[in-house]
């Protein structure tokens, strides 16, 4: 029998009423000839209650036992959803990360999945069983519980799919699946049927926050096929894949958007080996999450250094630039935030050209200044002031062709 | 170094900052030189928390996953309890059922234990650590989550720190010890400094619910000593331990009552084997919990059977006994509630006689009528007017010379 697994996340059970519109659609996907694995998250807002009551104890709480606490989230879920499944007159078993063989490296808070034996849940399966796991979750090889991090449960989902060997991978969440563009800003943006991992990936890391990239990153290493669709309508979702290799690719796939930007930049540095390193360590050791990091040739022994991060980070930097770059003989240090990042993704601007001339071409036709510009192999990423984006994903979004037809 | 088990109930965990002060209380242990392993129950109102979000996704959740629902409780505390720890500076380490090696049976909700491997227990202990252990629950050797129903908390303890050959087990909750009788009653009731176990029993079976049975029983079989004593301040409580023989015993210990009885007499039952086996077998089919019983010498080939239960179980018969006393072809069927037992207990009534002659002859003196009279080895039961329950309590704790002495 074929095999899906379908993972809800918090809001999708966040209510007992929730929990019982999951199991109305794992039944049905049951009768439809499927076994099925389900994946659950905590209900929504039960972590943030148990991260609470941990400050209340501690200001502090070490990881390993934060991981113990939160985990309780998905065992409530796991157990509500199959008592929810028994109502219905289906066989189910709630089966913890641990009990379902989830095996994870010791680092507490944001383990990394080190194996999966899917024993217990084959067996469930093939018993008739529907199998319900807890997301996020996990344990060590010396029986220490544990935690994925942020998206833990996408990625228990995809992990377990791949372990399976799974016919499908159902991510459902609160968005019909990915669009060409965040449909609140351009309102002609279009759902897709298909993206391919990468393209997902250069979405993700520019904005597009429908799935964490570590998941899809998994899914693509595992070559697991999911959808993300809507867990409150039946619509078709959007198909997330493998590249296939011969075929004639979308030049742009869609285009997606990061505000709340800032960006640094420190004039004059010298043009020795190890500056740069400098910079980015002392940024590194600071815990500073950098985006976008912008080198122009070096003229006359000296060049230009930009890079950008969110606002939140630049609050975090301090003095700690300006030192550093007095320390490397460096110039001016310029900071500016409200600025915003416009990214456009495609796997067949590979083999096209004209891509970015195209997307120069638009946003110039319609005033809008380009301070940074960064390219991937499949993205092209330009820096712009935060009060033109929306404009300027509009623009671009119909000058590549990505606006949805008439009804 | 000696170990101590401390068991914190529902109460004593019930907030942030009772937390706080049973690590407190924790550390101090430690600090006095102890081994410490902590077994705590969830923090108060949570398990009654779960239990209505089962009911809102099913009338009838099963056993199986109410257990993985309700482990979580346990789960919660044993964290927050171990980052208490941490903040005081104490090396900690929590411990779910399983982690902690409690293996039971498969009987879920109320699951027995069936061995403890207190190997990480005692590795973590040999490093330094307070080991926070989750009261209540354990897996199976097929690792199904398990709970061990009412007062499985103390069982945890008693079974731990009997694996653990500890020096000494400590159940710390709301009140200071086990009284001569209860002093909202009996103002002059005093705190024993020592019951032994087969006394604390059948004060437990008459209504002083300082512990449920079953852990005071698997605490005499394993030879745990332990002591009743509150966590709300620094009292000694009461020692429970074993009888120690040769030794001169008090005569009487304490005095239980239990209000709330009612009694079924079933009048004329035909002096025949087998009938007293078909009225009680089907109350026990109808699960009806029956206290005492009481069946006279036959006179003239037929004899009077009369039985007590609380009110609650009453209810519960409706029309079952009638048609027992029919079919049996026994005479009336009187169903009376209103009335309590009066139990007078201890270990000494053994090798001394006249306790049961005091008891009826103070209460004839204060005009208290005895309907129905029960008798174990080391205890003598009274059924009364429940109106006059507490001037009988108090009748019988100035007879026994009970009464604590002025101040």
């Amino acid at each position: 029998m074929p095999i899906v697994v379908q993972k809800f996340g918090g809001t999708s059970v966040g209510s007992p009423e929730r929990i019982m519109n999951v199991a109305r659609r794992v039944v049905e996907t049951q009768r439809a000839g499927h076994s099925v694995v389900v994946v659950v998250s905590a209900m929504s807002g039960v972590t943030d209650g148990l991260i609470k009551l941990a400050r209340q104890v501690s200001d502090q709480p070490t990881d390993r036992e934060m991981d113990v606490l939160l985990a309780t989230g998905e065992q409530t879920t796991i157990a509500l959803t199959a008592m929810a499944l028994h109502t219905l007159g289906a066989k189910a078993i709630s089966l913890t990360g641990a009990q379902a063989g989830i095996l994870t490296n010791g680092t507490h808070t944001k383990a990394k999945i080190a194996n999966i034996s899917p024993r217990q849940i084959r067996k469930h399966l093939k018993e008739g069983f529907i199998c319900i796991v807890a997301g996020f979750q996990g344990q060590t090889l010396q029986g220490h519980i544990t935690t994925l991090g942020r998206g833990g449960s996408d990625l228990t989902a995809i992990a377990v799919a791949a372990a399976l060997r799974a016919d499908m991978c159902e991510i459902y969440t609160d968005v019909d699946g990915v669009y060409t563009c965040d449909p609140r800003i351009v309102p002609t943006a279009r759902k897709l049927d298909v993206i391919y991992y990468d393209e997902l990936l250069e979405m993700a890391g520019s904005g597009a926050k429908v799935m964490q990239s570590r998941s899809v990153e998994f899914a693509k290493k595992f070559q697991v096929p999911f959808e993300v669709r809507s867990s409150f309508n039946n619509n078709r979702g959007t198909i997330v894949k493998e590249e296939q290799h011969g075929l004639e690719h979308v030049v742009v796939r869609g285009i997606s958007i990061e505000r709340n930007q800032a960006k640094v930049t420190i004039t004059h540095v010298p043009d020795k080996p190890g500056t740069a390193s400098r910079i980015f360590t002392a940024l590194s050791e600071a815990n500073v999450i950098i985006d976008v990091i912008v080198q122009n040739v070096s003229v006359s022994g000296s060049t230009d250094i930009s890079f950008t991060m969110s606002n939140d980070e630049l609050d975090k930097l301090g003095g700690l630039i300006d030192h550093v770059a007095k320390e490397i003989g460096a110039g001016q240090v310029m900071k500016k935030g409200g600025i915003a990042k416009l990214s456009v993704v495609g796997i067949g601007m590979r083999s096209h050209s004209g891509v970015a001339a195209k997307l120069f071409d638009c946003l110039g036709a319609g005033g809008v200044n380009i301070q940074m510009i960064s390219t991937s192999e499949i993205k092209i990423a330009v820096i712009i002031e935060e009060s033109k984006i929306e404009e300027a994903a509009r623009l671009a979004h119909t000058a590549f062709g990505l606006d949805a037809g008439p009804a």
